[in-house]
């Protein structure tokens, strides 16, 4: 085998043996769990969608029967997994003649490539969200998804912590840590499951994507809020000014200057010869705007959707959409799966004595957690024929940014193991209960999508 | 900065802050990677196709003036770099608070994803050229391919081998490698530059498409003798037989299932009724041939290329094609740009003593290289109206497979640094001189693409 581990197409330029031989072998782990994200996501999302629900739930589960809960094929470090546990290492190993000395090396790279991958699938969803969202439409309902969003906040925050002092005796930091984790929606969920309703340019849809939107930047405040309390018990006030001035600026300014640059955007693309002459310039501006909102502290995401509401307003905006649904189709499954993949079921399993303290608090957590975001659909005002009860089920997946409450929390100390296992239950629940609730509350008949909705819900 | 470095997507599940960190700082530095790679790919293939030679040229030279040869904003560890020599990471350290201490991590793990990405770029190319390519056109030119092909790798062979010997006295394990290095054809860039000139389909391209495929496989062989040769002085038989009955059982196996698995795939694709009902069951299929071709010695892009072949039989061909084209657009371009970051002119330096005596050689071995593959053009046979002269400038560029001789060669202390450095020289001399060549030996008068070909080459 030692030979062809050296047939290495990245250019080795008289790299050693070794070098090379690992860079081959990432390549084909990471081709193996390519296809093992694309088989799961396609057999998950098409029996999802066959019982009526929305495909990315499929997608969801399909990752968490091939992740660290079920198969164990795609499993990454920092649930704790190491190459030995890795299904796919043990394929590599048996088919590939990976030796074991190099699979821990292996299994990082490959774990590193894909995680990436998926951060830059959820990326691309916001992009293309962003794509088919409509500026003014948005700003239209701006004061209510606004208000959506801070009543959104405020409720689970005030019941998740005063219910976790009072009824469970939890002292004050980490019971406001586990009521921030309670605030954030999922906007990767949430909108990918509007866009497979074709309820995405709906008003409700345009309210909930408006507050989820004003919550994740909520939700980034909040965090350095608790952050520097469990830190050393004050609040950075210096921090959250800038968080709140860099947030708004970043939106605004992309507002603004999107009007300008729009122009230039078109001129630039009719200009261009080659291949890619539409989505290589539409790409740069969205990592561009990605990378920008993460260095200023906000998220990638969160950028990206900036971006394709910019591009929205071009005259593009139809070639364009239709050019990023591939590649959209390729990149975003994988961070669905991703997410199943590392969601470790383990933590609901009450055959673990730790694990029943955790179970209580977090059927209180869940509770909350959907109540919560219920009532605040119930805050929508001056809109008579609205379905405020679709608008609150909208806000209930808390993905990604609960966790990473959970994360910092249980990394400062704030969290016991109960409480941060509480915690991901509330995530696992009330992101995998998301889908079919939003599908029960948007019946089917009302169904009404425009021709960019058919197009990415097809 | 802290607490924002914590704000990870990639779901860390009580990850320790360190590591979402990092994870955070990678996937900032995948970003601003991909926009230098974009924006080097659309400059250098604008400003290239505006003066008449092929835009993969443009993208070869824009990734030239991005790597290690120029600004340095884009530069792998596999040349000697490290992290305080790339220009990113001192960006990153500059606007996003990345710490020196953390940066050559930081720096490993976005090589690791941007070379990954580039294999997969390469892997999406053959992958699209396949299906462009006809299976029957091929066929019927398989002759005179297999002609061309062995004669292409045995003239430039004898050649080097004899010509290094007796002109400079090389001694002859040494010999025999720089002329191996001389065997193998870039498949990924002779068939872009084929795309660009709408000639893919043309009879020449065919021929030339074929027999660079032959060409891969034999310099596979080539390879195996010669790393066998250098590192115990004979030949490794059992492996040389290995190799050539499995290049031969994929190829015709995957020709043969190909005709079976067609209809299921037409089969499966209509079944499936949520996003991606095509692209994820062509991709799953690409990349467990790529898988496969790798697992058994050949090369990832082989199983590709395989693969598109046998989805180009099918009835979903024009459907799939379209919708490739976006994906191909926005990874194919990390592929070129990632190869000419790599390339680094500084041994085109005769300032450098060490240069000069492997100036010499390399003038020797670029001269035979060309000469070599143009003489294999006129050993068609059977064709009288056929461009000969095309032909045999069709299968001068060695690309990446010469560098992996290179590689494998400095790696066994077989080469001596200045031959290792003409090999080097060659190789890039070769692969940016084809494009405008071949440009110039297929007269654009002549140009009739069939419609497939005007969407890849658009």
């Amino acid at each position: 085998m030692q030979f062809l581990d050296a047939i290495n197409f990245s250019f080795p330029l008289l790299a050693s043996t070794t070098e090379a031989a690992d860079s081959s072998m990432v390549v084909a782990a990471v081709l193996l769990s390519l296809v093992v994200i694309y088989f799961a996501s396609k057999v998950g999302g098409e029996l999802s969608n066959r019982i009526g629900l929305p495909p990315v739930l499929g997608e969801l589960v399909g990752g968490v029967v091939v992740g660290v809960s079920v198969l164990h094929l795609l499993v990454f470090p920092e649930g704790g997994a190491d190459s030995s546990s890795s299904l796919i290492m043990a394929f590599l190993q048996t088919t590939a003649g990976l030796s074991p000395e190099a699979a821990p090396q292996v299994f990082a790279a490959q774990s590193e490539v894909i995680s990436v991958l998926s951060e830059l699938g959820v990326i691309i969803l916001l992009f293309e969200i962003g794509l088919e969202s409509n500026l003014k439409d948005l700003m239209a309902v701006g004061i209510q998804a606004a208000i959506v969003a801070v009543v959104g906040v405020v409720v689970p925050f005030a019941a998740g912590t005063v219910g976790l002092m009072t009824l469970f005796g939890v002292s004050a930091v980490p019971a406001i840590f586990a009521g921030a984790a309670l605030t954030a929606t999922s906007i990767g969920i949430t909108s990918k499951v509007l866009a497979e309703l074709g309820k995405l340019n709906s008003k409700e849809g345009q309210i909930i994507l408006g507050a989820a939107v004003i919550d994740d930047v909520l939700g980034i405040i909040v965090l350095a809020v608790v952050a520097s309390l469990a830190k050393d018990g004050v609040v950075d006030v210096g921090k959250v000014i800038y968080l709140i001035i860099s947030a708004t600026a970043f939106l605004l300014g992309a507002i603004v200057l999107g009007n300008v640059f729009n122009k230039t955007f078109v001129a630039i693309a009719n200009q261009l010869k080659t291949r890619g002459e539409l989505v290589i310039p539409a790409f740069i501006f969205a990592f561009a705007m990605s990378y920008l909102a993460s260095i200023i502290q906000l998220e990638a995401i969160l950028g990206a959707f900036a971006a394709g509401l910019v591009l929205e307003e071009t005259d593009k905006r139809k070639e364009l959409q239709k050019q990023v649904i591939p590649i959209a189709d390729l990149m975003v499954p994988i961070f669905f799966v991703a997410v199943g993949a590392k969601t470790d079921l383990a933590v609901l399993n009450p055959a673990i004595p730790s694990n029943r303290e955790g179970l209580i608090m977090a059927i209180f957590l869940i509770t909350v957690a959907i109540i919560g975001k219920v009532i605040t659909g119930l805050s929508v005002f001056g809109q008579p024929q609205i379905n405020r009860l679709a608008i609150g089920v909208g806000m209930i997946p808390r993905g990604e940014v609960g966790l990473v409450f959970a994360g910092v929390g249980a990394a400062s100390g704030a969290l016991s193991k109960p409480l941060g296992a509480a915690i991901i239950m509330m995530v696992i629940i009330t992101t995998f209960l998301a889908p079919p609730l939003l599908r029960f509350v948007f019946p089917e008949s009302s169904k009404v999508g425009t021709e960019s909705e058919q197009l990415i819900q097809d």
